[in-house]
């Protein structure tokens, strides 16, 4: 398999060949709540195993998750999947998913899960942040073309 | 079809239904970049029309583009699609996704978009931020059950 990174120039289409997939991002919503192992992900999310096999090997490729072999007594050593650094920074992306859902596609019940911040207990947004850490209105979010930007000829 | 507001209890899941089938994020990254027509949006990524046609037509129908006649001399009216005020605030998610890949995935060749305050050029990420509009480390994220959180029976 060609890794992503050299064949698209776009960010974008490089992070969703590696978690684009239908179900990966769900996966990775189980992992970041905890669970670590393929029959609690099967379980969780009611996903055909070889399904489940294919990407949490592609997580592991990219780097996005750990295998580490783990033995219970008397059965044979199995494997857990645990997030990594680079993982961990997906929930950046989950988090965005999570706010437009409830902006956008509301239910009666209200959301299921809230985003507080452990010292503040504040709610909080997934937004645009300058160096300063300050939030910028998706108003003033302009996006330019680098050098890097591919020309058509 | 049933709307997935109904359906599903996580707003991750509700917002993967609409935005997380293949090609669609990739759809909305064109969108963002001026294009408007069935045509612009064949060209840029070489999708086959009958996908497309799907894909946009899911678009509309929740909300994250809407859909306006336009007709060019001697040609047959056609629709051009344009992002909704919902629409525009899936930016966040695929400054994300560009965010991640940029960090995650990078080329030699370095990122092919900037993400920049239009008012004082900063470069910005995308991250947690707080009601007083100050970002809030990953660290210090939690993500909490509230009563709507569905339980296991």
């Amino acid at each position: 398999m060609v890794r992503p990174s050299t064949e698209q120039p776009c960010s974008i289409a490089r992070s969703l060949e590696v978690v684009g997939a239908r179900w990966t991002l769900l996966i990775l919503r189980e992992a970041f709540s905890g669970k670590t192992r393929f029959a609690e992900f099967r379980e969780a999310l009611g996903i055909a195993p070889d399904v489940l096999s294919e990407r949490l090997s592609t997580l592991v490729e990219y780097g996005v998750l750990s295998k580490e072999p783990y033995q219970e007594p008397g059965t044979r050593a199995r494997y857990s999947y645990h997030l990594t650094e680079a993982g961990r920074e997906l929930w950046v992306v989950l988090g965005a998913l999570q706010q437009w859902g409830d902006d956008h596609l509301p239910r009666p019940e209200g959301p299921t899960i809230e985003r507080r911040s452990r010292n503040t207990h504040l709610p909080l947004r997934v937004g645009f942040v300058d160096p300063k850490g300050k939030e910028v209105d998706l108003d003033d979010v302009q996006m330019l073309r680098t050098a890097a930007y591919p020309t058509t000829t």
